[in-house]
């Protein structure tokens, strides 16, 4: 088992390993100390390893709210509904939220116990390679609001996450490729050797034999971060790295037609381009990035229209502020945060990508 | 004018004096730093004072919620549709809120300040007794829940109060008498001074004429005490005293019979007789708790089955904790938490308080 000690105001454990989830009971006697425990989850992981997990927990009681998959139940309909749930079982401030999910489960149910009574512990079981190697590290909850994704949230860090990578057999060629982009991400601004380890593997069964190494090397560098800049107000910023193009690409497929984890991958060669382009990025990073992205049979190419896309973007930060955050890489392994006049990023993209 | 300055993570002063409303653009000047400024208020306030508050922010450009004046705004609904809003007028993490109201406004668009992308400055400018000595203090926001008040909510310090004392000259003389509830409160639990000197003012001009100090030693004593405890894990529970029983008083009552201050009034005299009961509480307590309270025109009896309503909170804790915390007076300005097995209160008040 690999364990990552994150340093925070309550510092907290990120333990990985294969076949963790059948350990839950053992792995988290020490926290519960005769509080009332709810597990939250939905329907796809509850039908899936609902069974393992309650078995596992072996002599701890415990409540099972479960939510309807899907991104659609990020929202403040079923965070109401979970929030009036905890109260009708009567929980209290020192009791135990477990999330059980993906990025979805986690994020609302961590919102929720950070709201409730102003604050509930939490413990994370990530069950996608998205929410492993990026949602359940770092504090960050969000619900969506329909004026757009994540706007409603609270730092809450949880007390332990516990990730399983066996629970990843169960998780769909789409999905799983949606997480490698985020890994990719965290090679392409933090570590050289890591990317350079992505073009290694000749398939997915010999990428799962590295997999708890590669998952202890996207948390720790995740982990590094975090700790200088907790409420995302600086060097945070740098996990966003393909995010702004990513989210606007998103929005364009109507959330249907591209992951987030696609999006991403699209958004990370755009950024490595405009880099190029204004002489930050080193030349054939943005070539690198389009081998290491199909290799893990991700899109390098969307059937839209950059230019209108990136013009939507400008027109829309402008609102709020005159100079756009980009990040941009140096080089593979290296990245920035750059701020760049609205205006100079349009006559640059006017000029084609 | 008064200051206080509160010494948490991220510091803050709290003014106090009359005519300040007329100062508030010269005031948050320092703060705002080109951001954008949303003022969130109610329909009673913003008729009285809306023009005043927008004419001394001359020439600093702002935006206006109006929500409608109530406890049921307090809610969900209100909740979302004020997020809703920053959303759609684009205001981001460097922005700035102001609330401008009673309780229920400064815990809603509190609440909403901290969520609203994980977290957006804000000032309060409480326009009420209660508020400006209480709520507006210490960072407590929430929105109730249909299972119960306060339910959701998360610690978020201001960056500022402004307390302009002039405001509580349209209060209706029911919620002036609210606030001083808690003022009685805070002489009970700290301050025999500020306790004794309540039974001096002949009318409420004669109060009024005092109120700035008054607010001062309110807020100074909530200060300290925030300042040891911001997480209420402990001694800020002393802050509940009065508010166990009264709560229940609140809710026997439908919350229309009795104001938040005349339950909390009826709240300290149960917990002064049971305190004497208990030998906990110096003899003569409740008496001279009676003679304040209703010097300041509180109600000192309630036509409810007493015996019948602290059943009712000992059951309704029993389910979640099997001691009960209790904020009882050792004497006059000076507290303490007392935790009672539920059993032994229910004799005790079988035998009748």
């Amino acid at each position: 088992m690999k364990t990552i000690d994150v340093n925070l105001n309550n510092p907290y454990k990120i333990l990985i390993d294969f076949g963790l989830l059948n350990r839950t009971g053992e792995l988290i006697k020490p926290i519960i100390n005769g509080s009332k425990v709810v597990i939250v989850s939905d329907e796809t992981v509850w039908n899936l390893y609902g069974k393992a997990l309650s078995e596992s927990l072996d002599g701890i009681k415990h409540q099972v709210y479960i939510l309807p998959s899907g991104e659609e139940t990020k929202s403040i309909k079923y965070f109401e509904a979970l929030c009036e749930y905890f109260a009708e079982i009567g929980l209290i401030r020192t009791d135990l939220v477990i999330s059980f999910g993906g990025g979805v489960v986690g994020d609302l149910a961590g919102f929720a116990s950070a709201s409730y009574m102003r604050g509930v512990p939490f413990i994370q079981i990530p069950t996608t390679l998205l929410a492993q190697v990026d949602s359940s590290v770092g504090g960050k909850t969000a619900i969506n609001l329909k004026h757009g994704k994540n706007l409603l949230g609270a730092f809450w860090q949880p007390m332990l996450v516990i990730t399983d990578v066996s629970l990843l057999d169960s998780l769909e060629s789409r999905e799983f490729q949606a997480g490698m982009a985020e890994v990719i991400k965290y090679g392409a601004i933090e570590s050289k050797e890591l990317f350079d380890s992505l073009l290694k593997y000749e398939d997915k069964n010999e990428l799962m034999k590295n997999i708890v190494k590669i998952i202890y090397n996207c948390c720790d560098i995740k982990r590094k971060i975090v700790e200088d800049d907790e409420l995302d107000l600086g060097v945070r910023m740098k996990l966003n790295f393909g995010h702004t193009f990513g989210h606007a690409i998103e929005r364009a497929g109507d959330y249907k037609q591209y992951t987030h984890g696609e999006a991403v991958a699209l958004g990370m060669i755009i950024a490595s381009k405009i880099g190029e382009k204004l002489g930050i990025t080193a030349h054939g990073c943005s070539d690198k990035l389009i081998e290491v992205i199909s290799r893990h049979k991700l899109p390098v190419n969307a059937d839209l229209d950059y230019k209108e896309l990136i013009k939507y973007i400008v027109k829309d930060k402008k609102k709020t502020q005159s100079g756009i955050n980009l990040i941009l890489l140096n080089e593979i392994g290296k990245s920035l945060i750059h701020t760049i006049d609205a205006d100079v990023l349009l006559g640059l993209v006017e000029r084609g990508i």
